[in-house]
């Protein structure tokens, strides 16, 4: 994908925080964690950031809604590896049409493991794209996430 | 990742084609292939790739090589679906320094449903960062990566 | 599960094979492939065997039928490395009412690996379980699955 | 696998529990957890009560200690969705000579989703198969396990 959100490694430029540990299962011969395995992380966290700020993604989808992934950049700086407890930190980035972005920054202690941004559509209730709904829009542009005095 | 290279959708612009079959493993609550289950195709790609210009990738690690993913860029078009047999076309897009890159476009039929652009490091048996090898280097270099006539 | 069925090391005792490779991705730290890793390994098998006999899994899907899987049991005889090439040989070792099982075994080369059993429920086109369909019924009685003599 | 421990479903019987949710990654096109995606669970249950009794997962692999999956055996009795909030129950049911078991039961609330076996081999330090340690056989013996007035 195209990102127009370069996620930066300092994790005070980001909104939300989720914690998770690694699984045994999500390790490869390599010792680490495999690069496919880091895609759920990112999709755990949305979930739990969609949850905290009252729109959880299993009452979404019971409505109708779906937000497709429509593409994904990653960007691994250090292995993680079997254990490790995993911060994983959120901004929405950019709402804006029918589409948004979500940038995330992956910490072990403070120290920076992989960065991501996932884009994603919005399809509506009647299974057809459809503009961002308010309250998204309004997750991007929150004092937080635009502050540069953050 | 800040991938340099932009994935075409025209299969004439790939070098290497593999085809697979998705698994229902790989499909998610949508009906769909879930969006994570894309990197382990890609990785089945390139790994038949590599066989197919002698280079076993079994081997290189026998051997002490890895070539580590450093970063990947996806961009799903349509989704896949259980069952469908998918060709996953392939291109060293860039090979210099201790790092390069692959395009991939995924097709089913004739039709495109995702592009993709894996970055890799190299580590040498020694267990450092190392050049690209001359091998590797010189397959993106090859006539039909960069020919435009092709 | 309680599986009622054996499944044995002997390849002879099974009725078709489906070959697959071992990916990247299903290795764990361990150096091996992951145990949970061997479960799509049986179902694309099971996939492939009902392409085999006429009764497409996607259309069979497609028709309202699931058969969904109602217990597994696995005994891992030596481990699978990354690239190995295994068969996994299956038969339908029983369909008696409402469930079915299938039996496997997976080697490389000659040399078994491991074994499984699945059971699985059928449910039919109105969503409620349901009896084996006749042809399901057949498949657990042809000739080389309980002859003695194959 | 041949488990000798039948895994009861009332959550009394065990002695730990670990609480997991359910990720959208982990579904399927049915709508519900695909059923290789409890192995994990199960693992991550395991590797928590190995911490919660003083033995560290992770702290035993850098001794050089293993206890490689030799069986699984599961029964999905209801399924499990995504967001479901899991408490995996767990037990070691038995531990003599070089392997040992640990029973589990997967429940939502106070309904019982599913339960499992796992078989384990230990390979000790050296790399070979050795008997359980005394923590570990002390643990399938403790009191809440076996005693049938729990």
């Amino acid at each position: 994908m195209r990102a127009t959100f370069d996620p930066p490694t300092d994790a005070e430029a980001y909104r939300f925080c989720h914690r998770l540990r690694v699984r045994f299962a999500e390790t490869d011969a390599m010792g680490v964690v495999h690069h496919a395995a880091y895609l759920p992380y990112l999709e755990e966290a949305r979930v739990e950031y969609l949850r905290s700020v009252g729109h959880p993604f299993d009452l979404l989808r019971a409505e109708g809604w779906e937000l497709p992934v429509a593409g994904v950049a990653t960007r691994y700086l250090r292995p993680l590896f079997f254990d490790d407890v995993v911060d994983v930190h959120l901004v929405v980035a950019r709402a804006a049409g029918a589409a948004f972005e979500i940038g995330y920054l992956l910490t072990v202690g403070a120290e920076p493991r992989a960065t991501a941004v996932t884009r994603h559509g919005v399809v509506g209730p009647r299974g057809h794209p459809v503009r961002c709904p308010d309250w998204l829009v309004a997750l991007a542009s929150g004092p937080s996430s635009g502050d540069p005095e953050h």
